[in-house]
């Protein structure tokens, strides 16, 4: 069960929706005996497109940032979650320290500082915010334009531990994806909780990994529900030497890119689905949305110019691309007063706590939604009391989009957990 | 934490609120260390009272009504909770029965058990209503005011087990306060899971109990806190032989009357409170606000009226009251519309879930006020996003006094969990 938020899509809801209302106790028991095997990532944010005959995650983000976006009715949601988090992996602790992203001066990243402090405060943690980026080397108050004031400290490192000055945390949050590779001061914290672990961090991270374990879940779960996974899982291939500056794999990208092409084409035929496929070429490494471009044809791929070329040879903290994931493209249906909306799911501990739309106005539904002009707009909660019902007529009740969104958000948390497990450089220590 | 409510009383914080608004981490991570010891009892709703000088629970009730009175808004806190705690007790769990009180008709309770079939169908279990009452003979059919249908069935009992014609639970939900006694049908069930515990009922739990369990804890939380215990307890003394009908005990209950209102008193003047001191003398098995009467002077107990020795003779379902507690009268200083109100925190597990007020334009502010004639007026959410900030100077924070009931409720639900261990009738094959 997830919060009960208002989607911008109300149209009559479709077959896999009607299943995924339907079988509820069944999911989310589902979810239960999950959840007693695995462990979920700290926190984390899904990006979803719904193309109303299918709908599957596209980016999930293990470091989110965002939770500025949350409206102030999901924090409590938030708090609760953070309460059952910290309980279950460190009760006694009392001190936590965040460590940001490095780039420091955008005000809305600021922002969700402020409420990710506001959130584990609230949950009974005294929170400070302990900065890695050799700018910040004395302690530096920042008032935000609401009015409210974060503090960013050096962070202080001892043989055994890591704090500021004044402040020993037993726990140390990473809301910084490490995308230019985990700094030595980060390294052998064994007496401190570091979550998420390191190897969660962009420079180790592979897309593929995830999707990998993604399809996995989304086979498990598709046989629980009876149906086809496709509906809910984005077919993907890969491509491990590429360098998109000397034009070098670009043999592969675009065979692998015609061989998905087809079967896209496949499945549409078989579904009946009257739309163009495509697919999205991204940095198998990369975040930000960075390093993402849309193929509708492999011989788009031969004429690429210099300024794609560039966009897709360096992503953020300027880490080079030299593998690429080729993933099926997802449309979107939603829409936000006429602009492309996708929903971010945000997820802490094993609970959906909120959502908000990603909009933007000037790109296409094929389209990353993820890159400058892109805005947000806040979910809100649904107001009427005619929630789901068990024993009612399907199509009687009143259809709770974002349950589905929640379902396949926590479908990708427990994929990143599989992902998590398997790529464990301890993990041969238990075995 | 707790979700951000709405309080009617909006006047300028006193001393006490600002003490545990500033202490949030430090409350929060004390409840989070207590509970690593004591297991939650599975909900729970008390009733609070507060008159600004002193705030204390009047009444914590383990089989709560009235869930039908916590808004849309509050629900996703109570499924998130249900979650957690099934997923702690019974996460293979599949099926739930809930047993209901055996008074089927009124449509309020009605809505309520539908709120709660809500609640644990969001949760991820299937739910059924059992009810033990010998009306109801088969399947019985209900259309609520609202359009809502609820359906109770009459119970099976077999050798080990309880359920339904049709349905077998793993999880039994007594959502029935066994004022009558547990029938032999709820006996010997070793097989499922029983919530809350047989000796959580009213024919044997006894109000000394859980406010000599709550005394324990107000002490242990003033001391962590560095205040008088006294601020949030509820003085109290026990009559054990009282027949209200005959008159016998009555010596008893004047003399201790007398001995509480001078302690109250002296109390009153340490703090310079220029209020009437009142006591209020309750049957000490009762519920549903029967068997309760304020007394300002032990003499009032001399010259009780017949209407008055009958209301006290007898409670819910008739049953006789042959003890009493008398404590300490907290005032109420919240009011709705110049109707006296009393907040009422609604729990789940650990987590405070909701509230909302009981008010009553007809009765007193040292009055019970569950009484007929009340109604509920549910708080809303706040919507600021000013919440109680670390780090900012006192009072500068909005004031956020749902906080504060919140901490008050979970009080006195760690009292009843100390109240339960130390009433447990199994106890002692583990020690």
């Amino acid at each position: 069960m997830v919060p009960h938020l208002v989607t911008a899509l109300t149209g009559p809801i479709n077959e896999l929706e009607q299943r995924i209302l339907e079988s509820m106790p069944a999911i989310e028991r589902w979810f239960r005996l999950e959840w007693m095997e695995h462990t979920p990532p700290f926190y984390c944010s899904v990006d979803i497109r719904n193309a109303g005959f299918k709908l599957a995650p596209v980016d999930t983000n293990l470091f989110p940032g965002g939770w500025n976006n949350l409206t102030p009715e999901m924090l409590p949601l938030a708090v609760q979650a953070a309460m059952a988090a910290i309980e279950k992996i460190c009760p006694e602790a009392k001190n936590l320290l965040v460590i940001p992203e490095n780039h420091t001066r955008n005000t809305f990243y600021l922002s969700n500082l402020a409420q990710l402090q506001r959130i584990f405060h609230m949950a009974g943690l005294n929170v400070r915010l302990g900065s890695i980026s050799p700018e910040i080397t004395e302690s530096t108050r920042i008032e935000l334009p609401g009015g409210e004031v974060i503090t960013l400290d050096p962070v202080v490192r001892t043989k055994h531990r890591l704090g500021l000055k004044d402040f020993d945390p037993c726990t140390i949050l990473l809301n910084n994806d490490l995308s230019a590779g985990a700094p030595g001061i980060l390294e052998d914290l064994h007496e401190q909780y570091l979550l998420p672990p390191l190897h969660a961090g962009w420079s180790v991270r592979r897309k593929t990994n995830h999707f990998q374990s993604y399809e996995e879940v989304a086979k498990r779960f598709g046989k629980m529900l009876g149906i086809d996974p496709w509906l809910i899982n984005p077919m993907f291939s890969h491509c491990g030497e590429v360098d998109f500056a000397s034009g070098e794999g670009g043999e592969c990208v675009m065979d692998k890119t015609d061989a998905l092409l087809s079967k896209i084409r496949k499945k549409y035929k078989d579904y009946g689905i009257h739309e163009k496929p495509f697919v999205v070429v991204k940095a198998n490494n990369g975040t930000y949305g960075m390093g993402i471009m849309t193929v509708r044809d492999a011989k788009e791929l031969e004429q690429l110019n210099r300024k794609t070329r560039n966009k897709m040879s360096v992503v953020k903290d300027g880490q080079q691309v030299h593998e690429v994931i080729i993933q099926e493209g997802v449309l979107t249906e939603e829409r936000i007063h006429a602009a492309v909306a996708e929903p971010v799911v945000y997820m802490m501990d094993r609970y959906v706590v909120g959502g908000f739309y990603r909009i933007h106005a000037e790109r296409g539904v094929d389209e990353n939604l993820n890159a400058p002009g892109a805005s947000f707009v806040p979910l809100a909660f649904e107001n009427t009391s005619r929630l789901p019902q068990p024993g009612e007529k399907p199509g009687a009740s009143a259809p709770n989009r974002f349950y589905m969104y929640g379902v396949i958000g926590r479908l990708a948390l427990l994929a990143a957990s599989y992902e998590l497990e398997a790529t464990d450089p301890d993990a041969e220590n238990y075995d």
